[in-house]
């Protein structure tokens, strides 16, 4: 079996949220969102080691209030992100590089706000970005969308080809380096790690996921994850 | 103050919610979907009369169950819907202009199964109609969308640009009894009512909602509009 490290990039700082603190460790079911997350990981055999990313400032808070609190023993390493996203996740890149990764090593990318995300897809995940280089998982778009421009309904893209990305997305270590090393050269930013990949020109698939795999970014997320998160529970 | 008139299809027959009865009747906090759909707009002084678009065969369940039993008094006939949505919202639109719309009518057209919308907003809604021709209730997409050819990822239409359309959609009545009309002609089929519009080339405003406006057509849905309702409530 194919095994994978996760990078879990948590350094955004929860604007829509409307709390006094990060969005990550705002409460769900009594652990914060973040401790969801990582148990994901933490618990399954596919995963090796475990990278959170997160604002500097919160590096000693979540270590003791996440990381101790909840006993995770796959974190290798609490590395400090940038001002946005994209520099978190090459923050974390260079962090496994230091650490040892090669192009044998499966990367592993998931929002540390996606607490719901269904941890038994993992395996194929992993297989996925070892044979392809690169995969996204994502759900069929339900929503009818539209192009609008200065208010105005201009037209709409075709259904039947739109996809809603989510994560984990999963790539050969040295192919999702050079990805992101080339971005940060060209000032490219994108709206997720597979558009830095797809614009080199490599193939990346896509896995159908589920649709509870919510990100959790406004005070509405919060409840939803909250039903879900109570369904599931019964559900087991 | 603009009046308007609401078209209320909700003829799905609810496949993907996997019960034995049509999703509409689905007990959402001790009352069928449909009728706190219905209440949004019945309650509604910019609202003059309701028409709900039903499978023949639940005419008179809805007309007792739902009508009858929760006391709506602007509902002024159940019309019978057609195999597609686009069917049911035509038969609706004829309805009217049987009980003599006019070009001077608003017509209003909102999902059974949002039963989340903000009717605050009615007022606004109703004027952009009468004002520009048609507008629709939407939200800028948060997520990144991917154009998918055969599994793989094939790049990102502009996320700036992307809108979700919702539901109410409204519409002068002539201009959307023609955008219908020429539709069935042409055997053209959209995926909203306002993509019946645009083809016509006529302008169509797209108007911010609100995400929680939800489209309840999943068993998850179901539990995340519980959640939603009761926050909703304790607010108020």
């Amino acid at each position: 079996m194919m095994n994978a490290t996760v990078l879990v990039p948590a350094a955004g700082i929860g604007r829509r949220m409307g709390a006094s603190i990060h969005k990550q460790y705002l409460d769900l079911a009594g652990r914060p969102i973040l401790a969801h997350t990582l148990a994901l990981f933490d618990r399954h055999p596919s995963i090796d080691s475990i990278y959170p990313i997160l604002p500097e400032d919160d590096i000693s808070y979540c270590q003791t209030q996440v990381i101790d609190r909840f006993h995770f023993s796959k974190v290798r390493r609490l590395v400090a992100g940038g001002p946005e996203r994209q520099d978190s996740v090459l923050n974390g890149l260079r962090a496994l590089q230091k650490d040892g990764a090669t192009w044998k090593t499966v990367v592993l990318i998931h929002d540390g706000v996606r607490p719901l995300f269904d941890a038994t897809s993992l395996p194929g995940i992993v297989a996925a970005a070892w044979e392809h280089g690169g995969c996204v998982v994502g759900v069929p778009v339900k929503d009818t969308i539209k192009f609008v421009d200065q208010g105005w309904i201009s037209g709409s893209p075709d259904r039947q080809r739109l996809w809603q990305a989510q994560t984990p997305q999963a790539f050969r270590f040295d192919l999702i380096l050079r990805a992101y090393e080339e971005a940060d050269r060209a000032r490219f930013r994108g709206t997720d790690d597979a558009s830095l990949v797809t614009r080199l020109g490599e193939p990346v698939l896509m896995v159908e996921g589920n649709y509870r795999n919510l990100k959790v970014t406004t005070p509405e997320d919060l409840l939803i994850a909250e039903a879900l998160l109570k369904e599931r529970e019964t559900e087991q």
